[in-house]
């Protein structure tokens, strides 16, 4: 195993050239048997491989510093830092991260989860380097999906200010961006970095006056100008916003990559650096189908298939069934994805559809006034996204949507506890920073039923509405508890006295275990599942502080901001008697780890959630 | 007066031509005298007075659908839409918005206030044409600003598709993108437009085969093309992105304008119609210093100076006179602003330490994360920004700023009620949406001394910091009031018995009003000054609660999220005896208006707030 001989950054600069490929086959084979056991991002990091044991031969880790757009592709750089031995736990509670994490590593420059803020946090880092006198390399490593984002393009537009080097890596893995692979661009790429090149450059006015018949290539180039670039020129855009271009190259030839980064070193400005490479490369089932590779659970390496086998519908499941059926009725609904058609649940809407389905890459801001605009036309859009990454649409929300109370419909999938990919993919914010916006109705299911009811709901409303789901398998249970959804109305499943529980969403099923256990225990027991959190049920609340001595709030939200204190604030307001409880996540970020398992960690789980009830009345007791 | 022929919409349409310059003159003088008198968007909509009238010209409104990117510039379209009465009273309460605004007139299409948002509003007004089978036309009207914001770039990512006429006007009013004006790039762009022109496009391989020198052709572009790009052929960026380019040509010259309207509206698919203006266009001091004219007060026409000229430091000057002290004894401080550097101050930063500076564009979510790159990178950087344009860059202060606990300081400008320029630009959610963020430090100064003291307390703070301070002149009241600020510690003003004012950054100042009125009505009185948002003093609302029977929470946000519920939940959570009176901003958008007329309409006047405390106590003893 050349793999055992890489056990610290730069180890690999030790290794023979003539091992290169053999160590990469290794690599390849380390992260397919993991990921296989453990679940991961696999498709990505397979296409990398190559392309990061490059970057790791030409740049010196830790002063070099690598920013890894979205991060999730970093299995490799986190194999040739020193963590091998970690990949048993990744991704799980206390293990490696699936993610660059600078907690993690030093080799780790910038944290990363979310799409397209690679560019723009390399760039500080070059920055500060050129401002403390450092001469250290940074490079930001961007899909071209990444490139799809807004902010990518405004940090490239930055980035050709920069009058030091500066390096972006395109890992154009669809080859979405230019189809001109090929002898001409590569030599193209080559030339423009020759000295020859940029003389050239500088002086190709007089140049061309002095060439004889130059007007006539001016002249002809105006009218064949598109095509031509078309023909030779891919790149073309980077170089109109003042980006050297660099490539394309083959991502699975190491001393191809060695020879553009070098080239690349030697510039001082910006620099982007083509590398064409492919998902899922060298496993047959993830070149085939590398959406569905993507993320994966656990699987059989010889047939690509799940272990276990899925069997129960997931939330995303409920969702796309629903939502087709709806789309029969009513031609004005509209599905709207940024990227993420499997993910949301939209893949067969898309087929059903195909006209009223729009996946706008990842492009969250614009997807949200992109609704907004189908809406004030008249059409009925449902934006279909997951929670974390709403958050990029936030001023969108409040400044397209709400304002202008349009008829956009959020279908918010992956709410709460994420789990294993942690910190920056939990949606545990988007209670808060949805119920904070002025007419935005939201609401969160406690089962799959009534996901269904609650989007047939959606469909007769008029205005801005947000239904929040968690990832995962749908909750089946309570499914004789489906009263109507009425506007603004909770649904009290149990009246009794004492104690009441008012949980929101996914934290019904909780707080029903809850009940069992303290009603076993001699305690009276209500339990409201809220339905909605924007508005506040006011009328239930005032009868709930009336008919009980305290109220236990339960979200899979962080508590500043969240469904439990603007509760608390409520009842405050109108000086209720009761005691208020409330149980959410704590004020921090939440790590990677299992679903079940952080949510025990966070106090979300029933017993911890009995017991801190319990703790209130044997205090209370002893008062007494 | 031709402009009194112009009463409603399309009655441009009726208009002789020979009159249109005439017209122009009118209406340029007629916004001129308004704005001098009323305060507004001076300079924009000065430039682009003949651009609107041809838009107006071109198409027919309602039907046709015009987009106004930001939308200050809309003042030439209210005009010629049958609004031109209500300038006496734009920007003021219950009068004319100085932004389109669908309440106001079926003529706006959508509102805007925000960049960059044209596009994908229009995209959205566009498909939703297609899929209900209508034939209007869809206009998205953007400035080469707002060009730089990301949103604009997805927008137009997703515009390429387009199979059907979607028509984007690049208002060009600064000439930075393109320095090609002249005859070829004109005569290239009605080329474009020919049937010839399409033709040769989808041939041109074969053509190029076929023609006699073809491949050297290909040959020379190879070595020359970008340098030839910059000579002949603007507007490249937007054909690589697969839209058709016309243009440019000159935004005072309406029947050229007219000419590629029409051009543009037989395209089939999405078409950038590039035009040249300039800000100010017509009025001496405008052209000069259009950033001066930007937004303005009234001021005199002759002299261009402000009536009555500003005697008074506003917060931004405070802020710019403090930072630029510290940057003196820092060198690790930068200044960062998305397109703002006069509105937040930092011009003089931008003058004494050029290379310390940084103006990203319309771009806060680049400029976020540019800042969290630098903190990473070691330096101490200062996002300068408006509260309402923070909202853009929320993921960002989430993602890559506080989950890495980097050291970036927000200096958050028009935080609170911002009046004239109205819903979209009130900074009234930024106490919700960074309160609620774990990891986020959130202080608000009470007067010029105390936002001084905080900028030099974050100086020496590590970690993510947001100071926020309201528009226009500073408080200057309260100076012996100055303790040393503490993390996390609030000021005692006042510690009195009974009723307790808890005031948030610029309520003090009223907290202190409403304090002096109660005082001489027998009430006693304390006032504590909640300096620090997040986190809560616990220690000071523990007391508090004991202290007082009536806690009363002032700030200017909205209630929901926001200080007060933070604060009553709190208090409900430790089950104090106190009652609690939240006074915030109703839970509603804020329409134009002056600061003052906002403020009393909300209730978050002295007087209002001293009847709602006088209410409760009325109560109380009638309780009793």
């Amino acid at each position: 195993m050349i793999l055992e001989q890489i056990n610290q950054p730069n180890d690999i600069q030790k290794i023979d050239p003539d091992q290169y490929g053999a160590l990469a086959e290794e690599i390849r084979q380390f992260i397919l048997e993991t990921i296989s056991r453990t679940g991961g991002h696999l498709a990505s990091n397979l296409g990398v491989v190559e392309m990061t044991m490059a970057l790791h031969l030409a740049f010196h880790l830790p002063e070099d510093k690598i920013v890894w757009d979205v991060g999730h592709q970093s299995y490799t750089h986190k194999i040739l830092t020193g963590r091998r031995e970690g990949f048993n736990e990744i991704r799980c509670h206390g293990g490696l991260s699936g993610f660059p994490n600078r907690r993690e590593s030093e080799c780790d420059a910038f944290n990363t989860g979310h799409s397209s803020t690679s560019i723009s946090a390399a760039l500080g880092l070059a920055q500060a380097r050129d401002m403390r006198g450092e001469d250290n390399y940074v490079v930001a490593v961007i899909g071209d999906g990444a490139l799809t984002g807004g902010m990518a393009y405004e940090a490239l537009n930055n980035a050709s200010r920069m009058k030091s080097n500066f390096i972006i890596v395109l890992n154009d893995n669809e080859m979405s961006i230019s189809e001109n692979i090929g002898g001409i661009s590569r030599a193209l790429g080559r030339l423009r970095t020759a000295p020859k090149y940029n003389e050239l450059k500088n002086n190709v006015r007089s140049a061309l006056s002095r060439t004889p018949g130059g007007s006539q290539v001016a002249n002809r180039i105006s009218r064949t100008k598109s095509s031509i670039k078309q023909l030779v020129i891919p790149g073309m855009i980077f170089e109109d916003m003042n980006l050297t271009y660099l490539g394309p190259v083959d991502g699975y030839d190491i001393p191809a990559m060695l020879d553009i980064f070098a080239d690349a070193k030697r510039m001082n400005r910006a620099v982007v650096v083509h590398i064409l490479t492919r998902k899922g490369k060298g496993y047959r089932p993830a070149e085939r189908f590398p959406e569905h590779f993507h993320g994966v659970g656990s699987f059989d390496i010889e047939t690509g298939k799940s272990v276990p086998p899925k069997t129960e519908a997931s939330y995303t499941d409920v969702f796309s069934k629903v939502f087709c059926g709806m789309a029969r009725k009513d031609e004005r609904i509209i599905g709207i994805t940024a990227a993420m058609p499997e993910g949301t649940g939209l893949k067969k809407f898309s087929r059903d559809f195909p006209d009223r389905f729009f996946d706008v890459g990842i492009a969250e801001q614009h997807g949200v006034t992109f609704a907004a605009g189908l809406a004030a036309g008249g059409m009925k859009p449902y934006f279909c996204v997951y929670s974390s990454f709403l958050q990029r649409g936030f001023d969108q929300v409040i400044h397209d949507v709400c304002i202008q109370k349009l008829n956009v419909t959020f279908a918010i999938d992956r709410a709460g506890i994420v789990g294993s990919d942690g910190e920056t993919h939990q949606g545990i914010f988007d209670l808060s920073f949805l119920q904070m916006i002025p007419g935005m109705t939201v609401m969160a299911p406690k089962n799959c039923y009534e996901l269904a009811d609650m989007l047939r709901f959606s469909a007769a409303w008029e205005g801005p509405l947000a239904i929040r789901y968690p990832r995962g398998t749908a909750c089946s249970k309570m499914r004789e508890f489906r009263p109507p959804i009425v506007y603004g109305k909770s649904e009290w499943m149990f009246r009794e006295r004492d104690i009441a529980l008012l949980a929101a969403g996914s934290m019904v099923e909780t707080a029903w275990e809850v009940r069992e256990t303290l009603k076993a225990e001699g305690y009276a027991v209500s339990l409201v599942n809220a339905r909605f959190i924007a508005p506040l049920d006011t009328e239930m609340l005032t009868a709930l502080a009336k008919e009980h001595t305290l109220v236990v709030t339960m979200e899979e939200n962080v508590r500043s901001g969240g469904f439990g204190e603007h509760v608390a604030a409520f009842l405050a307001g109108i000086q209720a008697a009761c005691e208020i409880l409330q149980i959410a996540i704590p004020d921090r970020y939440v790590e990677h780890g299992s679903v079940s398992v952080l949510k025990k960690e966070l106090g979300l789980d029933a017993e911890s959630i009995c017991d801190r009830i319990r703790a209130r009345r044997t205090k209370e007791e002893a008062d007494v």
